[in-house]
């Protein structure tokens, strides 16, 4: 597209002032020899004045590589953590979301951009998505794929069943025996993996699981309130609830609130994430650290890879997660 | 660079399947008219299984205009919001930040990527970035720009003034006299407008102003939790805080919670921004609403003009802000 130093206006002006023809101006900015040493030194001094930068050189395109990266939603500060993870492989990023206001398929959009490659987040791919990206012959890193990624699509994620099991751990340590789980959607392979951890850990420590203290949420702030509100009001309410994700773990706080309980008084609760948010929350979260922007520089590495027709050490690579203490959770009242 | 379909590999496995030449598959892929109707015929039977896709086809790109969208830094849910309304101007959106990890000043990457122009996010641009852009004749929109902007860079912001007004006249409306003010960065426009907005307030109300119940944070967590412990802590502490930003707001309740102080009983608390963290905050967070992805649109709107060389209708615009009640504001105790 045309950047305005292209504009005959511009050249037009440093004619006129160099009092040559408009093609003379052309002439010296292409570089040709047909023009006399005196002109082409006037003309020369007004385009550095004006400080005219020639085409070639202006559109001379960094040297980085330009991927597209596409998320389910951008509803979340989840998003901006796994964005400034890619951004710092040196991959140049174009954001987009699956929901295209324009109706055109995303897969569609992505196929005919004609970038580098792309990196789906939390993304359920559609028959026709796939069939689209595959004729494009387009290089592709899923991020904590929905569902389990087929062998031939290398994805990053974070070690969910670890994660589930040492924020049990924690709350069994401190003494809880009746710990409550809000998971996310129940088709969600990363929640699966964290309710997982959580009966893990109930059974490392012998403790009877109780089915009806394990919930599903939609991984947002409704979802842990509602589900949260219901074990807690419960007679026999757990004395701490593993929230399944940072938001749910909010939702929980204020269910609790809602019902005159403190936290972590009355309450523990943990959440999964380890968002900015976290460190917001009132009383600020403990919670499970996902590295999200190390996820995201791994998959911007494993593209840049795919990119350059290098071959992947790994297709599936899992990143450890780690618990972070902070004051949500404590030993229940005696 | 190269898609894999542009292989040799794939092109010489057709060629073999064929049973003719790599020259002559060329010849059918490029459309030459010198290959006999039979091979023609077998080729194309098998470009067409393989999915092959021409490359004129593969590269021809999406009509979308690609701008630069650079935050100065990509740490807050804030950053998300503008993205959004960045993105569904319809421009295609290369995300990124003023740290650039290579070392080399941002405006100097923007200004040689050649795209069709850049957003930029509550920027300071120094003396560097100024004449580097203004050489590369890109079109520039800034959003919330920290200084008030040059006439001739047109910017989106938000009416700041009126919301201050707002927020305080909702506490005035409360009952509330006695009102503490955590402002953003002293040098910070937007946060000095709202600054001026409270005071109008008061002085509407004829509530004289206590200059030592207006400090200054750094719109985050932080810089709200301080503040808002120091003005809580004072013997003659105020009934309310207008804390700048939704951030602040979530630090002024945690300092709060602190001091034992129960949010909205003993103090009320009005945020800014209303990102979707102050829904989540416990108790949710009244605060004044930005209308942040409208802002973004709005500023993508103006790009898009300006690359398109049309002239702009307003060269600075503010979209109106709005009060939004929920919990962390009540009465004070009589």
């Amino acid at each position: 597209m045309a950047s305005r130093a292209e504009s005959p206006a511009t050249l037009a002006r440093i004619a006129a002032e160099a009092g040559v023809s408009l093609p003379t101006v052309s002439k010296v900015v292409n570089g040709r020899s047909d023009v006399s040493p005196a002109t082409r030194k006037r003309v020369q001094e007004l385009l550095d004045r004006y400080e005219y930068l020639p085409v070639r050189q202006r559109s001379r395109r960094h040297d980085a590589l330009t991927a597209d990266l596409v998320f389910t939603h951008l509803d979340s500060p989840w998003a901006v953590e796994i964005m400034r993870g890619v951004m710092e492989s040196g991959l140049d990023v174009v954001v987009s979301t699956m929901k295209d206001p324009g109706g055109t398929p995303w897969s569609d959009r992505v196929a005919r951009a004609g970038r580098g490659g792309a990196i789906l987040v939390t993304s359920h791919l559609t028959a026709h998505d796939r069939k689209i990206l595959a004729r494009a012959h387009l290089p592709l890193v899923q991020i904590d794929p929905v569902d389990l990624p087929s062998p031939d699509m290398p994805s990053v994620g974070a070690t969910n069943w670890a994660g589930g099991l040492s924020a049990t751990r924690h709350l069994i340590s401190l003494g809880h025996r009746r710990i409550g789980m809000v998971g996310g959607p129940e088709d969600f392979l990363c929640s699966r993996a964290r309710i997982d951890g959580y009966r893990a850990a109930l059974d490392g420590a012998e403790i009877p699981h109780d089915p009806t203290l394990v919930r599903h949420g939609d991984f947002h702030h409704e979802g842990g309130y509602q589900q949260a509100l219901e074990l807690l009001e419960r007679e026999d309410r757990p004395t701490a609830i593993f929230a399944g994700s940072d938001e749910q773990a909010m939702g929980a706080i204020e269910a609790a609130r809602t019902l005159g309980l403190s936290v972590p008084g009355d309450v523990s609760i943990v959440g999964f994430d380890d968002l900015p948010v976290a460190r917001w929350a009132s009383p600020p979260l403990t919670t499970v650290r996902q590295p999200l922007s190390d996820m995201g520089r791994e998959a911007g590495r494993m593209l840049a890879q795919l990119i350059r027709e290098e071959s992947l050490d790994n297709h599936r690579v899992e990143l450890a997660t780690s618990l972070v203490v902070r004051s949500s959770t404590a030993a229940p009242r005696a």
